[in-house]
C-alpha cells in the first residue's frame, strides 16, 4: 500500500464509515470556499465524533506526513479553510461534533462543541433568557471552532468585543495530537503563557479548536434603533464620542454609510425607503439596548441623545424607530449594503482598521485619494465606525469586466489601499482574517519582528507544518522575495 | 577584559553614567524581593531612558550571553523580578521610563511607558474626570510594565477583568533586541497571532514589555457599599448570583471573609468595629457603582438588593454604608485582613482560583480538610468570590515557629493545598503569579501538554534563555524528576 492508502486505511479504522469519506460527491461542497473564490483537493474529508477521535486522527496525519485543513461552516471571508490544490491533505470537518455540553444560567457560560452552529448557541441561549453577545451574517453556517480560529467580529464589537471576549476556555487538539485542556473557565488563572488566547485567531495553523466554554449575557430587554443625517464622516465620530458620553454601557452599536451605500440599497431592494425626508452626505445606524423593564428609561435616553447632539449642532436630521419592525427596516438597509454595491459592479473590497479615532481622516483622505489614483473608481466606505473598522469598497469604473477587472486593476488597487491602511498604522485584516487569501500581503506588509515571531512559533509547535498549510503564516522572507 | 568586563564597558558606553551602575549600595534594594523572601545577587543595575537603549542593552546581552532580570517596582508576590544568587545576571529596571506619553480622553486612552507607577496613572486618569479600572495594594510602587509582565489582578476584576483586559496595545523588546510594535491600539485588528496576548503574563521571560496602551472609563460618580452577614460560603455565592442579576453592571466588587477574619481584624485594628449587631459565619462586601447624576438611582438599588436578598432568605443581616468614611471602614477591614492574619502567627498562603461556582463547595471542602491533615492549624479563607479567587491562608498551629515551621510543616501544607485546587480543576496560581516562588509546583502539577508547549514556546523566542532565567518556565521533565 502507499503512504496516502496506509493512511486511509488507518483512518477508516479509527472514524469508522461516518467519520471518514474519499467520495468526490460527498467532498465537493466543503472543496470550494462559500464565496466560490478558491478551490482544492484533498485525499478525504474527515468528520470525526468527538475530541478523541480529533487526537488520533491528528496522530495519524503526523505519523503519515499528512496535512490537515480544519474546517467549520466553511464561511470564511479569507479562504482560510479551503485546502490547496495539491491534494495532499484531508479536510478535517468540525461539524459532527455539535453538541452543547452544559449551559449554566447562573454563571452565565456554555460549553460547546466546536462544530455548534452560531444560530444554535443563540437559541439555546435565549431559551434561557440569556444571549450570546457576538452576531454575524454566516450566523446559520459559522461554527464555534471557527468564530474562535478566526476571532470573528460581526456587529456588536463596540460593546461585547470580538469572539476572543467570549472565549472563557478552550479544548484544543495540537499538532502532536496531544489535548491542551483549558476549557475549565477560570477567571484569574496566572498559570504561564495564556495559551488560549495563542489558539484565538491562529486559523487552525497551530492547534485544531474542538471545545470551548463561552460567556453568555442576561437577554436583551428593549432596544431602540436611531438613525442620523450627517454633513460628514468627522461629524459621525463626533456624534460617537457624545452617544458614548450620554449612553454609557447602553451603546450597542455604531454603524455609518454614505450616501452612495444608502442610494445603492434605495435601487436593490424595491421596498426599501429612505427615513429621513433629505439626504444627507453620510449616515449614522446607533442602537441602544436596555435590560428588563428598562424600556422607559431607553426611549428617555434616545430622546435625549438626539436633542442633545442636536443642539450640540452634531447632526443635521434623525429619526427613532418607531417599533421593531421599523428598527428591523433600518438594520436592513446596513445589513443590505454589500449586495446592492455588488449588484452595480465589480469592486475590490477591503476590511480594514485604524485607530478608532483616526477613522475618519483616513476615510476623508483615502477615498478621493483612490479615486484619483485609479480614475474612473468609486470608493465606498462603510461598517463598524465604533471599531475603527471600515469596509472601504472600490468599485470599477463602468464598463469593468467583471473577473477580468479584479484580477488586473483590481490587484493593483488592493495593494494600494492596502499600502495606505498600513502607513496610517491600521490593519490589513480587521475581521475577516488572512487564510490564503492576504497571507502574501502580510509577507509584504507586515512588521518584520512581528511575522519572525509568528514563523518561530508556528516552527516550534508544528515543526511538521501540516495543519492548514499555506494559511495565515507567510513563509520565510527570502522564500517570497527570491 | 573578561567576557563581563567587555559587556560592562560596551553598556556603560551605550547608557552612559545615570544608565548603569554596579554600586552594591545602589544595587542592594532591588536585589531583594519587598517581602524579603528571595535575595539575589546581580553584575549591574541597568536603568535605560528610552526604548532603543532597552534594545541596545538586550543586543549587547545577547552578544555576552547575559542573562537580563527585567523589574519594575520589585513589588511582585512570587520573586519573579529577583535575580539568583549566581550574580551573573544584570537586573534591567524601566523604573526610568516614567512618562505618560499620551492620553486621549475622547477615546479614552493613555499610552505610557512601562516605568509609570499605577497610582501616578490613576492620578493622571482622574485629572480627565477618567479612571483606571485596575488597583491593588501595591499601586504605589507597581509599574506598568509589572502589572502587564504578571497579568495583576485586585478587587475590581469581577467587573473589569485582570490587566489583560485593560491592554490596548504593547510595545516590548524581544530576546534578539528586536522591538515588538503593537502599540497603536486596533479594535480589531486579525493579522494572525495575537502576540501581544502572549506577551502579558509571561512574567518577562518572553520580552521585555517597554511601553502600552490602556483603556480608561468615565469616573465613578457615586457609589454604595453593603456588608451583609451569611450563615455559609455557599449562602453568599446566592447572594452574588442574585447580586449580578439585579445589579448588573452597576456590581463592581463582591468580597468575602469568615467570621475568624474579622474578629482578627478587629484584634489587629483598635479602631475596627463590626459593623453588624451579631456575629456571622461569613461576611459579604457588595460595592455599586454609577456614573454621573446616578446617586438617587444607585442608592435606590442598593436598597431594593438587600431588601429583595433578605426576602429570598439570602442573608441573615446587612448595613449599608451612610457615607464615603463608613465605605472607607468597611474596605478597611477587607485590607487589613492579610496583615491581621500575619499578626497572629506565621501562615502559608495561597492564591488559588477555581471556576466561580465551585469556589464555595471547593472552600467548604478543602478548609476542614486540611484542618484535619494538619492538625492544630487553622484554615481561613477570604477575598474575590467573584472572581472565583480566594486567599486560602493555613495558620500555624500555636506555638509554631515564625520561619522554622514555613520551611517544614509550611511547605506540605502548600504541596497539599496545590493538590486539592488542582483536584478541583482549578489554578495554583489565580492573580500572583509563578515567579521562582511557584516554578517547581507548576512543574509538578502543570498539564503535561500546557507545559510542553510553554516550553517549546519559551525555547523557539528565546533560544538562549537568556530572559528571566528560572522564573515561570519550568524545566523540562527529565531534569527536574531524575
Amino acid at each position: 500500500m502507499s503512504n496516502t492508502e496506509s493512511f486511509l486505511a488507518d483512518a477508516q479504522a479509527l472514524l469508522g464509515a461516518r467519520g471518514l469519506t474519499s467520495d468526490p460527491d460527498l467532498m465537493e461542497p466543503w472543496l470550494t470556499d462559500w464565496r466560490g473564490r478558491y478551490t482544492g483537493r484533498a485525499i478525504a474529508l474527515a468528520s470525526p465524533k468527538d475530541t478523541s477521535e480529533v487526537a488520533g486522527l491528528v496522530k495519524l496525519c503526523a505519523k503519515y506526513q499528512i496535512p490537515i485543513v480544519p474546517q467549520g461552516g466553511n464561511s470564511g471571508m479569507s479562504g482560510g479553510a479551503t485546502p490547496d490544490d495539491s491534494g495532499e491533505a484531508i479536510v478535517l470537518s468540525l461539524r459532527r461534533m455539535d453538541a452543547i455540553r452544559d449551559l449554566d444560567t447562573d454563571s452565565g457560560q456554555v460549553v460547546c462543541d466546536a462544530g455548534v452552529i452560531l444560530q444554535h448557541l443563540h437559541e439555546a441561549a435565549e431559551r434561557e433568557g440569556l444571549r450570546f453577545p457576538l452576531t454575524l451574517g454566516g450566523k446559520g453556517s459559522a461554527t464555534v471552532g471557527g468564530l474562535i480560529a478566526t476571532n470573528a467580529g460581526g456587529t456588536q464589537v463596540l460593546r461585547h468585543g470580538t469572539m476572543r471576549a467570549q472565549v472563557l476556555g478552550l479544548e484544543a487538539v495540537m499538532p502532536d495530537g496531544g489535548i491542551f485542556d483549558g476549557l475549565v473557565p477560570l477567571k484569574k488563572d496566572n498559570r504561564g503563557f495564556d495559551l488560549k488566547q495563542l489558539l484565538i485567531g491562529s486559523e487552525g495553523t497551530l492547534g485544531i479548536v474542538t471545545a470551548a466554554s463561552l460567556r453568555l449575557l442576561p437577554a436583551i430587554g428593549s432596544r431602540t434603533v436611531l438613525w442620523a443625517g450627517l454633513p460628514s464622516l468627522s461629524a459621525a465620530r463626533q456624534l460617537l464620542v457624545h452617544s458614548q458620553k450620554t449612553a454609557g454601557e447602553a451603546l450597542e452599536g455604531f454603524e455609518v454609510l454614505p450616501q452612495h451605500s444608502l442610494e445603492a440599497v434605495l435601487d436593490h431592494l424595491p421596498d426599501a425607503r429612505d427615513p429621513l425626508t433629505e439626504r444627507h452626505a453620510w449616515y449614522a445606524l446607533i442602537e441602544l439596548v436596555a435590560g428588563q423593564n428598562g424600556e422607559e428609561a431607553l426611549a428617555q435616553l434616545s430622546e435625549d441623545l438626539l436633542a442633545s447632539a442636536l443642539e450640540e449642532g452634531l447632526l443635521d436630521d434623525a429619526t427613532i424607530a418607531a417599533n421593531e419592525t421599523q428598527a428591523d427596516e433600518l438594520w436592513l438597509i446596513r445589513d443590505s449594503i454589500a449586495p446592492a454595491e455588488r449588484a452595480i459592479g465589480p469592486a475590490m473590497q477591503h476590511d480594514i482598521s485604524v485607530p478608532v479615532d483616526k477613522m475618519a481622516d483616513f476615510v476623508e483622505f483615502a477615498a478621493p485619494e483612490m479615486e484619483r489614483r485609479f480614475p474612473g473608481t468609486t470608493s465606498v466606505a462603510f461598517g463598524h465606525l465604533g471599531d475603527g473598522n471600515v469596509h472601504f469598497h472600490i468599485l470599477a469604473p463602468k464598463g469593468a469586466v467583471r473577473g477580468a477587472w479584479e484580477e488586473s486593476e483590481g490587484k493593483l488597487i488592493s495593494a494600494a489601499a492596502h499600502d495606505l491602511v498600513t502607513e496610517w498604522g491600521g490593519s490589513i485584516s480587521a475581521e475577516h482574517g488572512i487564510g490564503q487569501m492576504k497571507r502574501d500581503e502580510l509577507g509584504r506588509l507586515g512588521d518584520p519582528v512581528s511575522l519572525k515571531l509568528m514563523r518561530s512559533i508556528k516552527d516550534a509547535l508544528d515543526p511538521q507544518g501540516l495543519l492548514n498549510p499555506g494559511k495565515l503564516v507567510p513563509l520565510a522572507p527570502d522564500a517570497i522575495t527570491p
